[in-house]
């Protein structure tokens, strides 16, 4: 099965070689598969943003526990959720859907409506983190495209996302940095890539009932 | 690109085929994709109940907006996040992975020191957000591994959790109902086979920097 073939290759990746760029091709790709992740309702309440300049590169790096692949990996991609979720959102949706699928917007006022009043549900803190949760789901699909495309990825939580805002300038665009992906090509020199993967066996994760 | 093709196949599946179900040999295949899911740390801080039992799934599917995917589905997924994170956690992981990796224990003392500093750093609700942040990208690759099996999923998180909670008796486990999975074979009668998937254009996604 190719996706377990896929995750039994990638590793989260230490050092990558500085030299070696991901071809727009290949970027493309990867920016197709975070595109097609599920998000709840279909909201795709989430940006991506692409950071290949150096200089905010090596800005996120202090920001970051100092980790390398911040500034080496050939991009990076800050994963960032929204910070509120408002009835303007849900309306462009059902404007995106009733385009998409020939439909009327007139006729999903009900489910525009249902929406709506689940959003007013949840508190500040309640949408913030159901936003950033949805941003994880787009996060394993990049990885499982780097690995298809055999290049190297390293998910990371290590950073202080208040800096990350602040550096990106997340608060005008009414977002918040959720999680980070480095991607690239791995330098020969590191030596984590050859280390057993550690996994907890299957009697310890499923439960049947 | 497989995966692309395979997030393009698949979608949220609205009705099942009741008589259908699916073999031990892709359930244990969609198990082996869960188990190696990136996490934080490679803590694993989750588990997966895996729902047969026909009273159960009755019991919950009141509790799920009445949706007919949990008790119509071949079998229900329910993951649960870890609701502490525990020294006893960290000193679990580190002897797996001095035993899978040939380490010693002793070895990977500052790595374990530094992980539990790193825990204490969090309050209750940010460890709980974040071990259910990680079932996501459990979630996601369960989503892939079904598609690649011509399996049909229904990512589900309209559910209330204090009761899956209870109905499952989670809190004496130490777990909290995250998001649920149906996983089965699509009914003939399912008309939302054949809609367009609805999703913003990349330029509303991503961002050069």
């Amino acid at each position: 099965m190719q996706l377990i073939e896929n995750l039994k290759w990638r590793y989260a990746t230490k050092k990558y070689d500085t030299s070696k760029k991901i071809s727009s091709e290949d970027l493309e790709k990867i920016k197709e598969a975070i595109q097609l992740s599920a998000t709840s309702y279909g909201l795709q309440l989430f940006k991506v943003l692409i950071v290949e300049n150096k200089s905010i590169r090596e800005k996120l790096r202090p920001v970051s526990w100092g980790q390398p692949q911040i500034t080496d990996a050939s991009h990076l991609l800050v994963f960032c959720s929204y910070d509120d979720v408002t009835d303007k959102d849900i309306e462009a949706y059902i404007d995106l859907k009733a385009q998409t699928q020939g439909l009327k917007v007139s006729d999903l006022k009900d489910y525009s409506d249902f929406m709506k009043m689940k959003m007013k549900e949840k508190s500040a803190d309640e949408k913030q983190s159901w936003t950033a949760k949805q941003t994880y789901i787009a996060l394993s699909n990049a990885l499982n495209a780097c690995a298809e495309l055999k290049l190297d990825s390293t998910p990371m939580e290590g950073f202080e996302p208040e800096s990350y805002d602040e550096i990106l300038n997340l608060k005008d665009k009414g977002l918040k940095t959720s999680v980070v992906l480095a991607i690239g090509y791995r330098s020969e020199e590191d030596d984590t890539q050859n280390t057993k993967k550690v996994r907890k066996p299957l009697g310890a994760i499923f439960e049947k009932i």
